[in-house]
């Protein structure tokens, strides 16, 4: 039996606490957190739980094979390198750390010592991206010729990232997770609208054979929307995530090139319009298929759909979305 | 009276006809276009009205005072030159020419002979961009954070210009009505899809005071969207052009930079939220309030809303955007 | 060559003598109106045709095979018993007439001198209406469980009819083409909030088998509506004809009635969610078919879709209707 | 400090539960159900609470001032009648009994002993029905016209009661809030499209003054609606529950009798079309509210919102439409 503690009870960490404690495959040993009230209010929900404010003890308990990182974000290296050079496997909030140099350090580390490293991109576990992932690598779609994607909403201004690292680190793991190619270059621009931090950005990526990636995030903006189009050759999608049903409509639209010489002289391509159908998703908790991965990979299993290089994946381009925007949205290359 | 003219039967040209036919400040004269059926088909619904395949000869006529414009982009410089230099006043189909320098020209040709002559960017004269203009200059939206607009659906491929310059001259003629403010540069990445002319483009304008346009455009997208949403200190709208009813959503939303030190540490602002306002706009067309003032305009009223100069305003920021498309999106200034 | 003559240049004329004007089928010979100067500015449009004040005249014109008649709803029997006894064929707008009994009679007379008599109900020949039909004659929806139809909006107060006799013959005229059984009883309650004609009513159609349709008409909603929801055994469908796209929305959704005696026990019915379709539908005009159904069988080819019959049966559940109101809804049966 | 206890723990009662365990105004000292896995469930959330599985000694604890009835319907009048009797303030889950019958030998034994007795309508105590009777009291929307409610969904079918008692519960209680006249009649038709319940029913209540409420619930529907039109002599409201936002919309909107005779005869009545607004509301727990009022009343303060005699209100609709659907619709007049 694996024994799991989760570190970290604040925002996020309760929901990691309730998925472990519900999975058959762990036992979710110990909560830690630094804040006393905070440890003892959610312990109570678990009384078989431990509670521990003193994160060392916790690494040297030998009842704890796996630590989940619920910390924020500038706190993730410290904790999750520790944990890792204890000899723990390591479950961490997204995004895996703040750096390009401390995702690396991660992986080396877990690596080294022949352990799990899981960056929780919970997005990637959802039905309806799963479902857009099939249905791109099974050819359904076609090419694949644009993703667009908006995030916006009137969002809480967080006091420690701005909205880049807050909103569209969903948009580039889900990005990332879909397009198998290499991005060429990020160009992002941003406005602080109040305070020193980003409210609003656009960010660019570029991708060979003319593929586009385009993210709006906003926090200041009256209406929350949560909506992909995704442009194919053969079909196209909508993924509306606020849609309480329907989430994905797949059209059977586009445009092909026509052989035909008078078409082509007149309007370049043939327009096809057909049918428009919205799958039935199953109704899952995509953080619980986060939790069974992790379990499973550290128990022997196949490694999971987001290890360390998926979460260095992410921050690499962040990082690079950053250095845009401190330039005005030039250009920044993500050669490896 | 005055006696008006019209120069291409094609897609925009029967609307332009039809306004002027109905209006009683003027009293249309002639049609005329190159394609004889097309001519005979529009003009059947006219039998007042002489038909002529001869342009020269419509410049030579007494009767005709005005001249309107519905053309393709390529010919408007040549036609339009062509009036003035015979002494009549002109009205052109957006975008007023395909370069600066024509638009220069025409701009110039108009003054030395003392012709009026103005642009129809139709959305500016519709009740939606009345209305938000009307706000924007009372104070009643506050100060302008941002414009974001997407224009998107299957569109026709144009066999002459691309989605910038079919679609995305709407948004910059509508954001050239809005904000006073000059634009302090132009960034754009277009993508061909199919065929050498851009089918999605991403237009971003900055203005001082961290000011952001930002405009998206496709041909190639499976739904229909004309959404435009502003952001300002003290409301936000968001404007669908496609919905049959509430056209316009004024949110009593925002945040305020909040003086009490407890909320600055931890949220930075406060929020706002209030009551959603759609209010009620009058259905009127813009192009008969396009007709209606130019022709106040001849006949010695005042300017109109969109004279040459706007015509030429909203062609620096294409070409601008062309430039920029040509140049993986390089930053193209806009100084004098 | 047939020979057509429109009779009633109103609302609905224009339309009816455009469409006749494109089919070559048949040439549009006459327009008449006792309104000088409606005849004459629609006449305009159609200089071949030529303008009739005098409707004796028109019913002894050789050149005229067949009248439509676009009338107010009070003068639809006097004008096309007269038509039929003068050996034309006729179209009318729907309702066929304003009483049973005028509909029997109208059907008599055609019947006698061998001639075709049909009415305009043009939803039956819209694209979702046929192809709702299709889908449940092919046994795709399953048995059908009910019929719900909403139409409501802030409509003119007619003058002349009430909110039954002016939207639910649409729906009734639809639901006559759907159901194939025979209506058992109708009741209807219908309120006058101005004037003495009701301006909102609820009508529901009673069949065999627990199948129910219910109709809601409305003078006086604030929002627009024209909704329908069919319920099958097998799937359900949601047509909004008001939407610009998907119109229709079949849903792989409902219940089966379970063998397993646990869940009998628990919930009485298992439930079925699966996907949901929006059919791609061919933007034709429904007129446009209604015109040449009418032209069809007018030389000799097979009975169209709404013969009088048709009429007669929307005519005979309208009038229940009626008289059901007038009744405090009670139940009015249907037996012929 | 008041003493609760809550009897039943299935569906409802943990939310009753959890509310009164965060209302300082009381102590929830017991929870009671004859499931003792629910109970020690349940149980385990709250320590500090004892659990119960007989009621008869829950009965005879002297430090329960108040109980809470979460249990099925059919057995809400013994569990009520003898906390009454025992000297138990009492709140009943919604609707308060089974028949006209037990609800009033409720109010009775309420009444005899002096005690508090509250019927959970919990959506009488929303923020949307809060702010529409706060609008139609004050005037603000004019002479009540009609009200038109629609609550449908893939819903479960239960064994215990029919769509009736399920879903049109709220909107009767709803009505009852809103709608100060004394219904006159009940009219209601019922499906049972499997099994012996009625699954979709469509429910009449008359007013006086051609005031009519109309109900269309239903367990069989594709789609989930929760909406209400309401219209007034000088605005009209949509209340959609399901809207994540702007849940109330007020339009400015409707029609005017002219005293212009030109109008009257045309169209006999004069439109007003205004703008729309959506009032901001609050984000109460509706429930929160139900629990403080109770406390309130069982401390000595003003009667509660919805007491006994709401709830009987409600039965006698529910049982009235019931006798309504067993005779094929017809009127069941509602005196006294």
């Amino acid at each position: 039996m694996i024994g799991v503690a989760v570190v970290g009870c604040g925002y996020w960490g309760p929901n990691v606490v309730r998925n472990f404690s519900q999975l058959p495959e762990c036992e979710l040993r110990a909560l830690c957190d630094l804040d006393r009230d905070r440890l003892s209010s959610l312990g109570r929900l678990y009384p078989g739980c431990r509670l521990e404010q003193d994160f060392e003890r916790l690494l040297r308990s030998p009842d704890i094979d796996a630590i989940a990182v619920c910390t924020p974000v500038a706190s993730h290296f410290a904790i999750a390198s520790a944990a890792l050079a204890a000899g723990k496997h390591v479950l961490v909030e997204k995004p895996l750390a703040d750096t390009v140099e401390h995702c690396e350090k991660l992986i080396d580390l877990a690596a080294q010592n022949g352990l799990i490293l899981q960056v929780d991109h919970t997005f990637v576990y959802s039905e309806p991206v799963r479902a857009i992932r099939s249905m791109l690598r099974s050819g359904h779609i076609g090419d694949l010729l644009y993703f667009d994607s908006v995030r916006i909403n009137l969002g809480l201004f967080r006091p420690d990232v701005n909205v880049i690292w807050d909103l569209a680190v969903h948009d580039v793991s889900i990005i990332n997770c879909l397009i198998p190619q290499k991005p060429l270059w990020v160009s992002c621009i941003g406005i602080a609208h109040y305070g020193r931090f980003e409210s609003q950005a656009y960010m660019t990526i570029r991708y060979e054979n003319s593929l586009l990636a385009h993210i709006h995030v906003n926090w200041l903006a009256p209406v929350k929307l949560r909506t992909t189009v995704i442009g194919g050759s053969k079909r196209m999608i909508v993924y509306e995530d606020l849609s309480p049903s329907e989430k994905l409509r797949i059209y059977e639209k586009g445009v092909t090139t026509s052989e035909d010489p008078d078409i082509r002289k007149r309007a370049l391509v043939d327009y096809r319009l057909g049918n428009m159908t919205a799958p039935h998703l199953e109704k899952t908790e995509p953080l619980r298929e986060v939790c069974r991965e992790f379990l499973r990979a550290v128990d022997g299993g196949p490694a999971p759909l987001t290890p360390g290089e998926a979460g260095l994946a992410v921050v690499r381009i962040l990082e690079a979305a950053q250095r845009s925007v401190r330039n005005s949205s030039d250009r920044v290359l993500l050669g490896d």
